[in-house]
């Protein structure tokens, strides 16, 4: 720890991934670099990035969830049934909604990427990125212009502009972090293709304002033609990193023609995602969601004094007792915002790396996540037994579902690497991974249950769904307890099935060492 | 490094801290305690606090600049006078934002209080943890309902059972805590006394809601004399700190009782609060509070297609022109709360250790941040030149010069304490010193300018606030090379001072060391 005395502040919070990253080769040279650059620059001038990338993830998961209120505030007709009222809303708003919860994740992986490269700020380097904070909070607001009035080009301009100025500010960044080569990834900062990253990392940046300068062009000839062209930008990388995936798979070797293994702006699965900014954006979207039904309810079920007096009779009780149901709304969606921020929290304590595909599946479950305070606002406006309370009871648990289940899939994403993402005591076959499985399952198979669970008994739907709200948060006290007693049994009929069969399973040898693990 | 291979998740974070607080000689001991326990109990049970206390920091945060929103989206009538409607604010939402904001934060420093002592938590601490925050989600909303109804009892005895609530809680888990005795502080784990502090910190906990219990109980019967137990429940401990304070001053002698030097729940003004948490916390509430006009443009301001379509000939340009005025507001607001961010992400650089003292004045100065929103959309609310708008600006000078100011008195109080507090480099006397003193200066000194000015220049009170809004973030590029020319042109003062009077001030000392730093 000889380093960090003289450049503390630079180093405070890399030190971890460095040290994993620097080889052990480099380290007295990279010890050198350090303390010159530090003494050259002074202390103030260089900083360590991490405040700045945690107050950014913290405004872009703001934004992202935001589109959610316009969708929550929609106000239903008792009388209308909930399926129409459900298609005009998922016409626009929802679809508002998700594209922007997409668009603004896609700048949010463009910004990890780029502070991935430049590991270190000095002040101009936290305003402009302010500034460019600026612009992707606006992206929303021009996302709605679009959906309300796709035929008008305003939108799509506005939309334009924004991304090709948050462009123009992401090339100056990266053009100022590579004229102040310390600032910059260490593994960049010792490459001796310094020129080829920046080439490189230039185009891949400038490759989306260029599209959408080409977009504002077309909208003013043939604007349906620059919806396509956004389209493209968004998903071409993708579809271009699966084909060239796909050749490789059939046809078979790798063309590398890179002069060095190009870690960063690469767009395959497997490209590494900062771990703790997933789970800032992860903890932003959580807390927003958990909170944003208290919200409505600290503005809007407050009653009026005059209304008390003359329809209550003065009796605040019974005022309140109006809004009963949106306070249950609000408990339960706490309740499930909050063990989902749980079953994310378990998992990534076992996560060493995050890579791109996981933060895909991190992405989608987020989104469903973001839906959930409507789910449950839904679930509490219509009659008792209704047929449209069945539906909302029904949503919730899709939603639920689709939440948990991505999460899920995000654990055996991470199993597909085990060696690079998990821990060594969370691969296949230990104690913690059968634990882990348990609580990722919990929510998905409590939804399910409680979906079909409704369709049978479709009368009873409120109190079932109650019922699950209340029941889950003592199941997630009890899991350890439900798992070992699970596990014994599970072994119990291993051993009864052993003396019959005198057959051992191959699966087993994993199993063993759980069972024997919870036992003793 | 060699114990972190062993223990990696629980000392994930905690390692910096723990490695400045652990004396030497127990470094052995702490290290074989830390392995045995780890063995004992298995790696998934016990995890690093780090993250949850992240997420319970955003939700705090959210929860405390929420109650700002009935403010803003207050409607002022353009005919009524600016004074009356906020005269009529300032009585009931005003008072509710501030007084929310007090009390959360105050459940926040016991939150923080709470999870010094308890520095490793397992998955029942963190189900805990996350019902505890349910509540204090919660309280908001009883306060406003105290707010509107002072004269019900409903309001109070709903406040007084979150608190109690609440308060079990934390028993619980500082029950659970002593337990098990690894998840604990290391200086409490390895002290003789932990009996005493157990007793001490429950003693402590259990104070409020017991004088809760106590209020609630009187409301039955008075219920004036529930708000002032209230009041005392807060500001007791404060008041009784002074009060030791002054009696030490006058009459001299530390009376000092406890056996072991009680390090936490103090409430002494250099009572440790750990800087991560502070951070994070302000964080939060800068990235709300820069956002929260987002939320409403993009609520509020898509203009109804029918709406375009009859009164604006179709123009969505026209239509959009008019809400002009809150876009500006939005850049303007952002760009203020993006550059207070700045600045105390540039003082939080330089601090060592945040005591309880930086900390009240910390939330003194977010309290004033979080009212921003509101002076930026009252600004452009009134037609041009009018008194009320003259007002608005004038409101928005002062909110601004306030929240600056609150950041200038955190680094006076640090300045006071600077050899715990703040790093080296900038002692008094430093460089960065100086160029730390001008940022923090410059919000305050221009928003201070830009009232006087306004005072003179009545008429033009708009376009001058514009021009300061445009202004303050090329100050913020430039503050390097105006704080450079600033020292250049004080050494010429101070050279010819030197020829003319041939004495060397005092102070020019301190002064010479950056003066050349800058210069060479």
């Amino acid at each position: 720890m000889g380093e960090n005395d003289e450049s503390e502040i630079i180093e405070h919070h890399d030190d971890e991934e460095m040290e994993k990253r620097r080889k052990p080769r480099n380290h007295s040279n990279s010890f050198l670099e350090s303390l010159s650059s530090s003494e050259k620059e002074g202390h103030s001038s260089t900083q360590s990035s991490h405040r700045l990338l945690a107050y950014s993830d913290a405004l872009i998961s703001i934004i992202a969830t935001v589109m959610i209120l316009p969708v929550a505030h929609t106000k239903f007709q008792d009388t209308e049934e909930l399926k129409q009222s459900i298609q005009s809303l998922l016409t626009t708003k929802v679809a508002v909604y998700l594209m922007t919860f997409l668009i603004v994740t896609v700048a949010w992986a463009a910004h990890i990427r780029l502070f991935q490269v430049i590991e270190r700020i000095d002040d101009t380097l936290a305003l402009l990125n302010l500034a460019c904070m600026m612009l992707i909070t606006f992206l929303p607001y021009t996302f709605s212009l679009m959906a309300m009035f796709p035929n008008y080009i305003l939108g799509i301009l506005l939309f334009c502009a924004c991304v090709m100025v948050i462009g123009l500010i992401q090339c100056l960044i990266v053009l100022y972090g590579f004229s102040h080569p310390f600032l910059l990834n260490d593994q960049i900062q010792m490459s001796e293709n310094q020129a080829y990253y920046k080439q490189h990392i230039l185009k891949v940046i400038m490759r989306v304002p260029i599209m959408c300068l080409f977009a504002s062009i077309f909208s003013v000839i043939f604007f349906q033609l620059s919806y396509v062209i956004l389209a493209i930008v968004i998903f071409l990388p993708y579809i271009s990193e699966c084909l060239k995936w796909i050749r490789n798979k059939t046809i078979g070797g790798q063309v590398e023609d890179s002069p060095d293994s190009m870690l960063f702006y690469t767009y395959q699965p497997s490209e590494p995602l900062s771990k703790e900014r997933v789970e800032a954006f992860s903890d932003g979207v959580y807390a927003i969601v958990a909170t944003l039904l208290i919200l409505d309810i600290c503005e809007g079920n407050v009653p009026d004094p005059s209304v008390v007096k003359k329809q209550f009779n003065n009796s605040l009780t019974a005022a309140l007792q109006e809004y009963g149901p949106e306070y249950l709304a609000y408990f339960g969606s706490y309740a499930t915002v909050g063990l989902l921020w749980f079953v994310h929290h378990s998992l990534f304590l076992h996560v060493t790396k995050a890579t791109r595909l996981m933060g895909l599946f991190n992405t989608f479950s987020l989104a469903f996540v973001g839906g959930l305070p409507l789910a449950y606002q839904l679930t509490h406006e219509f009659p008792r037994g209704s047929r449209n309370e069945l539906e909302a009871v029904q949503i919730s648990c899709v939603i639920i579902f689709f939440a948990g289940l991505f999460q899920l899939a995000m654990w055996v994403v991470a199993l597909f690497t085990e060696r690079e993402t998990l821990h060594p005591y969370v691969r296949y076959g230990g104690r913690d991974h059968t634990f882990m499985l348990a609580k990722l399952s919990l929510y998905p198979c409590v939804a399910l249950g409680t979906f079909f669970l409704t369709c049978i008994l479709s009368r009873f739907s409120a109190p079932i769904f109650h019922m699950m709200e209340i029941g889950v948060p003592f199941a997630f006290l009890l899991l350890r307890l439900l798992v070992r007693v699970a596990l014994a049994l599970l072994r119990w009929l291993f051993c009864s099935a052993r003396n019959d069969l005198d057959s051992v399973p191959v699966e087993e040898e994993d199993l063993r060492l759980p069972i024997t693990d919870v036992l003793t």
